[in-house]
């Protein structure tokens, strides 16, 4: 099931009629078609609504929106409403609610409130979704079920540690096993009894939210909630599954979200969704690394901009606008990442409550005549001229950036060396000197094989930390049949259950990398040294400096004057089969990390483009037909060189190869001819 | 009731004998004596004494006070004492103790420890003050009552949940009707039964100290705990009345303190008393802000300055000593703006406890030999020679500042556009405006009446966030009758259950301002923009941006270079019937507002005068006569234009018109001719 | 018992071989014996492994590590390991884990989580040591107890609270008493009942960490857990003496850790241990500082350093690599001021949990071709060549500072005058002042007597906030026979309890000193004055200005312009008797100290050398010989002038007097000719 079915660019977004009478349902109908707003997702907080209590379900409003939303040719996209727990039920079932880290019961309140451990909530989120399936899974213009939402969070309760031990002796079979995984003979915490492990919050083993007298646990911990939620998840969808046998499932994801393995999630997923909620200063590179992430999950297959805001957003400490064009390119600039649907949060303003202030295609003024609205109706009327073209697009990257949520867990919990390290900085950093030469990516998970790999001429492993059973051979035998392969300082540490490969780092990657890495030095904020490729160009680096011994390797790269390790190596090759590996054993500087790229760049020859900051080229391939996307995210207007000629789908004009003009925030897609 | 009764300016303070011998009581009437001081605030914190267990009062100790003081000739400032529970309490009766924000039920600890809503506090506080009353409300000397101290805070226990329901349901009278004020169907909050509601703490809706799921609860609730102390502050007066018919009523209250609606309070308090502890660098106009804050409660009337530091807190992060001569200064600045009385906290400085380090009258050196002791003697003294001249003045304003609890309460619980908008800034922002002119400045609550508000050339009311019923007719009414009107950007949003007007903002204001403000970007605190005025005058902005429609009004000023809104209106005046309404649309510099007041100086003509920073010239006028305070808040001296001739009642020599030098810390009070 | 028994300076650390295969151990034996090493601490959390469960101890791992280090010729230093409970006691008796500050009970985590007065604890924590004492106390190779692990931390459980009473009772024997000590007249706490007091957590009386209601029942409860703890070294102290009567015993410390009044402990204590773990910035002095507080706790006695990393932490935010050379430097800083023994944190790095990147000698790369096993090697080598030389040497100290534990608490419980005034900065400056001329300093207790007192020429005492019974009568007779004594701003303020002395500051030492301090201005952060000595030589001075009386006392330097108190004295001199008494009366900047310390050098003729930054001279003394400690605790290479001629105990070479070369991070230590 892909994005592909739909019969063109998906626009539409959250609809949350209930808190208004009638007569401004039929004016959102009449406002929302002029845009050429298409679709509806509906239902996602609505459980008090539909079950007002244990014993009754009405459907009735729900009965109504949807007839309404049919009657105005609206495609729905239909949400399960999970992902709030109703009042009566935190009453009845105080369980149902979460234990926080802190070790408080929370009584009712908020959203992605339910202990996913807990039986009644598992069973009447269950129920729920079954009644909905059976009511509204036939109808064809639900083209799309939406499960819970924004699924993440912990919960720290007795039922979660019960549920917790069984994850264990399934996972270990025995204490002896989780004994040796944990380590635990360390400050003598042996356990010699299952019933002894309790969760690692504050009342426990937490040393603060980031780290844990026993990392092991914490990151078990982690997997286990991950994979509790995701339990909730399939649940859910089996239950959909047994009246509706052909509409996608999907429910929305949130980008670099730390709590969940979306890796493990997309597996159960039709499509992949997601919500893009950059802040004011987050860097373009930053929100085309989330896309390409989302892109990612199910090997390229294109997703759904589940949610972005028409304008500005309410719980950012500083929600500025988004300026005139902003909205339209930064729409773009997801689909040139691999959306098929633009959707917003949220088609008319909330009157009241928390986000009342988060922007909405129909804002609190409730006219069409707002500036928000016709940048949103004027991309509504290009969507709908584009129709299929743009749809099912593939990425053609000859890179891969791995990223992995057991990494991402088990270096944040890490006690030391520095504690500004943090995974996906170190990942972006990575992602962004790419970026900044246009270079595309795919994001991918740790596991592939060596064949899954062989496409690429690059793989980059920022921070390998972590290496889990197979990945040091699978990513071997890449580099000996012709791969290329990169890691940075704290990589190859530790095994999957965070204990440490005894014998000299990178351990499992030491042949492959041909270094040995002795020691680790931490520099604090205020220390920058300075390293010096072989061809003089210099640059400066920061965080950990890497102590390397040459095993085969040959140095790109040595550290300046200045330390006790100076001119030792930094950076080095290891040319190895039909492949190499190089190690970067400190963090750049992005002028370093450029002057690599652009080394990378002349051996590989790679498609890539240079634009000023902030404007991107990509490209999305259908069928053999490549579209280039170009997308100037900045409000200032440009010269850029242009790589092909073609047409542009948007304006419809020729665009020859060569200088040409790029307006601020302008957008075009131009069909190679 | 008013101050006018006394027969000086009273001049006295907190005195807590219990804690030492009787050989220090008698020389402490005599040391205090020489300083003129003659009245004494007793009582505050004993009510461990007065009823060491359940079963047993015991007044001997406080009968000895009293006497003490009545034969050295004091007027007594009686304290109920119910500021802090019995350590017996606490542990007979666990649920006196409150409920924190945490959820944590706390146990014996701390002062302002009360659960308001106990039904065991509230008996015995009933209990202790009737029995205070029947002993000794008849006694000449007795003044004033003080019931319980500085009241604040809140709890989040079972029991309160309980009698916030009751008064949910008294406000709202059906469960429907509370869903749709604070829009519960909003993340399916809705409630289908009372007993599903909690407070908003952390274990509810509470999203950090200033947000929440359901802001309309959090609201609420805040309205609930301020009626809650305020019902304990009545059960107490209610039962003294019954013994005591005509001694004047009051409780200590503390400026812009958030927690309590101190307009609703005033109406149930005979005379508004409050404490004034600036910090060193607290801007002398925020310390005028909260006198006439204060003197604004009673509409004007005189108010007791129940306590400030003779020189040294002890709480603050860094305890300056007031300089010599600030005393004196502070003393007559509250004078000033409307104080009667002159009080210290404390009269001897206490010899243990968390207070130990706070100043006092007589200080832990024992004795009359002090730079503080003699500063305080001399005021006693020039107290004395004044009189009852002072007392019982009006400020003469004619300009108006609304600052309502709601609003505070309602802006910064709204999630967005800018967690830098505080509510007390913007209020103080436009009143040091006016200051730094010397304007008379009334503070007054959003719901007067056109009427009330027709003596007023101008009312502003920056932020009205939150337009409850009524209130815009009113303004509309004012203005159409030739009042004048600002208001800032952040206006006219919601209702009085924070629910946003829909239709354009400012809401019910709209018409009355002629504008529609389509949009307000947030800006980042790097972020700076300029406006421009009419006449070309500029001035930094910032904070927050409105984008803004003339309907009407016409245009005082535009954005300048550097944004999509530039050239669009930012200050704009709509003339409407016989007066005017003007919308600020941003966050204006000081320099910006300079010009705002100038221009509304050059039209009103008021009364105002050009001091350096500091020097502030304040008046009151009593059956006709007006007298002119000179305050040099500042360590410098200076010389400026002084507006009339006559005599300063402090020097007794005459002043004249016309350019004077005024020393570090002076202070004049001219009666003029 | 001394560490002088020691055969050479005792060289080892911490092992901890359980969590590794046999294989592993006999390799750790043969490439410890290469460095030299000949000594391990073992055991120190092995509870969970020695009693597996309630009724099952289990000492057959111990053996075969007892049986290990035996053959390999190891002297062992045996732990406890009564450091972390086992899993299953937490579980059976939860109320063996602490309650925290925040009033939680925890469940089974992290180590030092023992209830100190927990009988469950106690008994079977007394039980195992008496296990490990009848078992292996007769060991010749056994050489000494150590205890637990790194005591402190609170707790705040309802079974504290009742032991907290009785332990009141013991010191107050009546309410009356308490009442009177904690001056709980103060906010009404007057308690009737024993019960009523509670342990004064954030549940309590606290206010955030640092402040509380009551002072004074804040600092009794630290004394309460500091006794508490001690009390559960004396019980295992105590068991293990009934098997062995010899070996000594010991727990470590950590130098001016607030929790625990180590003088207190001292006394109960054979040896004194601490760990020793600067962070990348840590002044040097500081450091030094530490070592010469934990030679003071037995009075001038050798101590062992009993933990210090080879080279890396892993809990600091940055932790840096030990620079080749600076180990060794780091070694012999400590030697030179006390310690006889050199241990580290570990000898075999982990290879899990929280700990896994802390340093140690076989690092995770498992060889002996490490930079910092080699550098420990080589340390060996010269300690092995050292034999007994160094060993029992004395420190000849003729300036003593005051360091107290009591005051340490009692003045950071202190509500004012200044949040930035912290009790160890100040010591350290003063200590700072005298290191930077490499003068001897004694850290001293407060309760000396003037005998015991009468061997310095000086004792320096800053912040003597609290002066407890007899002291001021010691100090006094002390100046009077001769001695010379210095205190600063804040001192003479409380008596034992936290009350304050009346009748003007510094109260019972204002004879001694001849000065009355009138009041304290507190500066913020951002203000500076200016101090001038009678010689015109000026120095900043900030946080707390005194103002002073003299009264008796001569002017040694005044306040320069800019404040009220101008020209009036603030730095003092009285002499008295035989000696002199110099009170400073704000926090003076390094320029100022040194110049005070020029002065007293001057007038004293002390043995002091000018060297640059981070280079010390240091002098032992042993039966009448003195050994010159020079340490270059510097990456840099300096010129100095050297005291002495004699023989390089490192090198074997000669050094002459006058000016040498020391390389960076170099050592030598010159037996004088």
């Amino acid at each position: 099931m892909e994005t592909k079915q739909f019969k063109r660019v998906l626009f539409g977004g959250d609809y949350n009629p209930e808190q208004w009478p009638k007569e401004v349902w039929y004016r959102d109908m009449q406002i929302l078609t002029k845009a050429d707003i298409n679709e509806a997702t509906i239902n996602v907080f609505s459980w008090a609504q539909l079950q007002p209590s244990e014993e009754r379900y009405n459907f009735s409003t729900l009965d109504e929106i949807i007839n309404l939303l049919t009657e105005n040719h609206f495609q729905i996209i239909l949400a399960t409403s999970t992902g709030a727990v109703p009042a009566w039920m935190a009453k009845r079932y105080p369980e149902v609610e979460r234990t926080d880290f802190q070790g408080r019961q929370h009584r009712f309140g908020g959203r992605h409130n339910a202990c996913p451990n807990s039986p009644i909530f598992r069973m009447y989120g269950r129920r729920l979704a079954s009644k909905l399936a059976e009511r509204y899974g036939q109808l064809e213009n639900v083209i799309c079920w939406h499960i819970s939402n924004e699924y993440g969070g912990q919960c720290y309760c007795d039922n979660c540690a019960k549920m917790f031990r069984v994850w264990l002796k399934r996972h270990y079979s025995s204490l002896d096993k989780v004994n040796e995984a944990w380590n635990t003979h360390f400050w003598g915490h042996t356990f010699y009894d299952w019933d002894e492990i309790f969760p690692p919050n504050e009342l426990g083993d937490a040393i603060g939210v980031d780290n844990s007298t026993i990392a092991g646990l914490s990151i078990d911990y982690r997997r286990f909630m991950s994979d509790s939620m995701l339990q909730n998840y399939v649940d859910e969808r089996d239950t959909i599954r047994e009246f509706d046998s052909k509409t996608p499932i999907t429910t929305n994801l949130m980008g670099t979200f730390k709590d969940l393995d979306y890796f493990k999630w997309a597996k159960e997923m039709d499509l992949v969704s997601w919500d893009n909620y950059p802040a004011y200063n987050t860097p373009y590179s930053f929100t085309a690394m989330s896309h390409d992430l989302m892109r990612g999950l199910k090997n390229g297959a294109p997703f759904m901009l589940m949610e972005q805001t028409p304008s500005q957003q309410n719980w950012q400490p500083f929600n500025s606008l988004k300026r005139p064009g902003q909205m339209r390119a930064m729409s773009y600039q997801a689909m040139a990442h691999g959306a098929d649907t633009i959707q917003y949060f949220q088609l008319r303003q909330s009157r009241g409550a928390t986000e009342k202030f988060h922007g909405a295609v129909i804002s609190h003024a409730d006219t069409d005549n707002t500036r928000v609205f016709k940048e949103t109706a004027s991309l509504g009327k290009e969507l709908e001229a584009l129709g299929t073209e743009t749809l099912g697009g593939r990425t053609p990257a000859k890179v891969a950036i791995i990223f992995d949520w057991d990494n991402y867990w088990a270096l944040e919990y890490a006690s030391g060396p520095n504690v500004l390290l943090k995974y996906v900085d170190q990942i972006h950093r990575y992602y962004a000197a790419f970026y900044r030469q246009n270079i595309a990516i795919d994001m991918i998970p740790t596991n592939l094989s060596a064949k899954q790999m062989s496409k690429y001429d690059l793989v980059v492993a920022p921070v390998l930390y972590m290496v889990k059973p197979g990945v040091a051979e699978q990513l071997t035998k890449y580099v000996n049949d012709g791969g290329n392969f990169i890691i940075t300082f704290m990589s190859g540490i530790v095994d999957e259950h965070d204990n440490v490969y005894i014998g000299g780092y990178p351990g499992p990657l030491r042949k492959l990398m041909g270094v040995w890495v002795e020691e680790f030095d931490a520099l604090p904020p205020e220390k920058n040294y300075q390293i010096k490729f072989n061809d003089q160009t210099t640059s400066r680096c920061n965080l950990i400096c890497d102590i390397i011994h040459l095993e085969g390797a040959e140095t790109l790269a040595t550290y300046d004057k200045g330390e006790f390790y100076q001119n030792t190596p930094v950076i080095t090759q290891n040319n190895i089969g039909a492949g190499s590996a190089i190690y970067v054993g400190t963090q750049l500087g992005d002028e370093g990390l450029d002057h690599l790229v652009k080394d990378l760049i002349n051996r590989f020859d790679w498609e890539h483009y240079k634009t000023p900051t902030g404007i991107e080229i990509t490209r999305r391939v259908n069928d053999g037909q490549t579209l280039y996307y170009l997308v100037n995210n900045t409000d200032e207007t440009a010269t850029i060189e242009w790589p092909v000629s073609g047409v542009d789908l948007l304006s419809g004009q020729e665009v020859a190869e060569g200088k040409i003009r790029v307006a601020a925030f302008d957008v075009k897609i131009v069909k190679k001819r």
